[in-house]
């Protein structure tokens, strides 16, 4: 039988200037850095800023979801 | 007249092995022992986790909404 | 080049008695006391909540994006 | 072959201290009052409105279709 | 300059054994039965129902706008 | 406790040649010559209508919460 | 480290006479009969239909995933 | 008493160089082909695919409904 | 192999006294006049406005898909 | 009757450090220096951009309908 | 001229411990074992799931669209 | 102070046979060409295109948004 749990969802936007990917990573490491119990993300949105007519920025919406202690 | 008043949206996901409105008890329950001035939550979204081919857990996405102090 | 860099997206309701503009004011100044780094609002929904048959309340829930620090 | 016929759709929000199923009822039964030719009711949202620090209401935002006399 | 003026917005489910096109025509004159100043109709919906395994009725679901007299 | 109450939930679009504030007022206003009950509105879209090269009319479309009697 | 693994996701509306917990039963109950490997469902919607202005049906329209094997 | 039931929602793209209502039926006719019980269709998407400058296929995305057997 | 191609999306509002399928023509002649490579059309919304108590005019928004030359 | 006539939509993205009722009068503006036939703005998303703790810029993002010469 | 032709859309969802790019290869794979005629996939959801405070899998839910023979 | 400022926004659809994040570049690159003051883009859909049972082209759907000159 399942168990009472309860989790958070809380969202952060993640830059990098490399790509989405590695925004998810950035992203999740910051997060990890102050949440514990995260068991999952869902990309929410994924933008692209440009600066000097270049690709400067790679942007990931994503939510975080995290189990909360008892 | 109304007054000037700011209230805080924060989402979990509650678990029950016994049904949805006992995955939202247990969210409530989980929420107010850390927030204070709870008004209201809103069911987001309604799932059912299966293992071994029963149903398993039941499990409310919701938004909790509350009053912050001054 | 862009750099690393995590927001977080919150959302509060806001209310004034005045109008939508003052309550995205009165949003503002209580998020401005808790959270530094804040670089945008935006706009999810505009309410009025009405009493004795009179407007009373202008209300507008808004996502509040700030940097967090490293 | 089918025939000709028209349905209209309003929309209402009924509150009970029960349950949502319950809540479900109370908006049928009130709008069975006033309206004929009930066909069917569509879930829209499910709110829970919180006092005193215990769950008071259970409400639930509904479409109610009905037909329409010639 | 423009005036103050209020519509309506109400919504109708309408069935036609011809067409989609003949649906909103049945919808459209029984509104029109009971409201007057409609200026416009909106497709929100279109089905098809199926009986006997053939296609029986066109169902479409709209919004009808009409002026409120002052 | 909660008790046991029903709401409806009608859409109006108002219009008026001074801003969105104005054309909620003026909708609020008509609703409540026919409505009692008011407790709320939803503001769901915002139009500008231009005319002669000139911003012309403000438009809001909402909804309008008003309580059922018994 | 997670491993390469695809689900399907079909979607079912299933019926009961007593209540929309029933109802994801009998949808549960009778995808179990074709399908394995079902790891969870998601509710998409719930409707209730009348006859003879009564409560008849509980319908909740819902996602079942489950895993497809290699 | 309504009854246990379940139906399964499937999604099928149906062209016709024709129109949208002959694309409905090329749909339907070939849903007919391997699927008992069909109980009606819901449109969802409606395209027009255009070669050497000219209308070229009428194009629909709809959910076919059918009852599964007991 | 695929190659690299890049297509543009526009948005137009097409009306014609006559019915959706003729409005989609009309939409569609006018974009030919000043767009080249149009692929394809995709419908996003279908209105109908209503004069003298007489359904007018039938009003489709699609969007417009062509290849940009490279 | 109606007649036939095609209108495009266009987006744009207005910044003021008013208001957003000004942003909108500054998109306007601006687009009508360049289009002509503009008959109607519609509101797409409202933000706030805040620098040095201060909200500093009101954005609208609107769509911007304007008729297609023959 | 177009032809008539029928196509089915179905929905899986992928995972790889390496990418999403990789994700939608497994689900492509996968799919190409059972069904002939596929013609695209489309990118619906994008998460991915943690174990052990480390990113574990990408999962991609996506829809898969296939031709159906004669 | 912000300043009165006016961006466009458009949408293209760029593909590439190598992957999603080359095809935001080949949709970028092509921008670029007859678009100045682009300052950032938004994907709004990923699709990929097979041919002989194998993936042939990814696809993106995005935003390019540019500044308006005075």
């Amino acid at each position: 039988m399942g168990r009472e749990q309860v989790a958070r969802v809380t969202e952060i936007i993640a830059e990098s200037p490399v790509g989405f990917k590695e925004a998810i990573n950035v992203g999740f490491t910051r997060a990890s850095k102050t949440l514990r119990g995260i068991t999952g993300l869902r990309v929410v949105e994924q933008r692209v800023s440009v600066k000097d007519d270049k690709i400067d920025t790679y942007r990931v919406r994503m939510e975080v979801i995290f189990i909360l202690d008892e």
